[in-house]
């Protein structure tokens, strides 16, 4: 297997979690989305989105979204599981997920960033006013949540890592480089520190890859 | 089973189509986005992100994020399939389904372009223009991908509709509303078209819900 990554990437960083989890070594590619190289021609011949990461599997298919990958990789691989065994109990670590993977994280990509910058003339702290408004609000309800669910343990749902985790905590150590005010999240925060303390989360952060600047 | 729904909101819409797909007549309990009834007191109790869609089970769980809702709504009533029996399938379904659900759509929701006209003081122009921009951004990459990809058919992944072509209805009936010059992308019109001849699709669409404006 061999994953395209790029060390700044929480959707990336999911990925790298995952495979941790599931003690799979993959080999690794660089993409330096700074520099652009997912606008390379090689790279989107691989990934028409141009977005990382993608992995590439011992068959030769090309996976590509963040999500979609880890679910393959439970399915393909599936100890430990990461997602429960019952529906409901799926439904719940996918939601979690996705509230975060679909309503927070999209809207602070660097293209977005870019965009309200270069386009929209945006000033620099308009730019990170937006980027922890969408935290905050993402953050407040799944405080809530968590806070609230009698399915939420030592992480999101029970006291073993799931598709919810390697989604949340990427997306923790994007609110505390933007600065964001973390107080107001001590389930989300005790969770993220719970998750941390195992080398698959550990291991998988960004200033701990090889291609970190 | 109830359904908090919206006529505009296309990730209500995803779920009203799976739910026809599925043959399952939900009880309806209608949200008004406009007029901001998603922050009223009683629907964030019940969904804290103030978000349509929310799915009450027939034993109360209250689900929420529309893909979770239908993979448990697929998990739970298998038939028609909406995800395909092999894990390479499922992770193509997924990460086209995705490519709208967390790159496209929700850079477009209601409460963003809010963000920007309110807080941005972003023009109407600028608005529209944000709204263009990315539906192109990802229909380019989509396009790219459905028209080469082998397990392209008569719908995104062989010829009878997944979890991918109830994302891509919907997204395809906002393009069209902010008038998004659809002749860059003919595959995704074909498969479009393909999927409203049948009533799952048809019936679902914003103007036939008893909400509409």
């Amino acid at each position: 297997m061999k994953l395209f990554d790029y060390f700044r990437s929480s959707a990336a960083y999911r990925v790298r979690i995952a495979l941790n989890l599931k003690g799979i070594a993959a080999e690794r590619a660089f993409v330096h989305l700074r520099r652009g190289a997912q606008r390379a021609d090689g790279y989107l011949a691989l990934n028409p989105q141009g977005l990382v990461p993608a992995l590439v599997t011992e068959d030769g298919a090309v996976l590509t979204q963040s999500l979609a990958i880890v679910e393959w990789l439970d399915e393909t691989h599936p100890r430990p599981p990461l997602l429960p065994a019952d529906a409901n109990g799926r439904a719940r670590v996918r939601s979690i997920a996705q509230s975060i993977a679909c309503d927070i994280h999209p809207l602070n990509n660097l293209r977005v960033l870019n965009y309200l910058t270069g386009t929209l003339g945006a000033t620099e702290a308009q730019r990170d006013g937006w980027y922890r408004y969408w935290i905050d609000l993402g953050f407040e309800a799944l405080e809530k949540r968590l806070e609230a669910e009698r399915a939420t343990g030592r992480c999101c749902h029970g006291d073993a890592p799931t598709l919810a985790d390697v989604c949340l905590v990427p997306q923790v150590a994007n609110a505390r480089r933007f600065n964001v005010d973390l107080a107001p999240y001590p389930t989300i925060v005790r969770i993220d520190a719970a998750c941390n303390e195992l080398a698959a989360f550990a291991d998988a952060a960004p200033m701990k890859q090889p291609d970190a600047e």
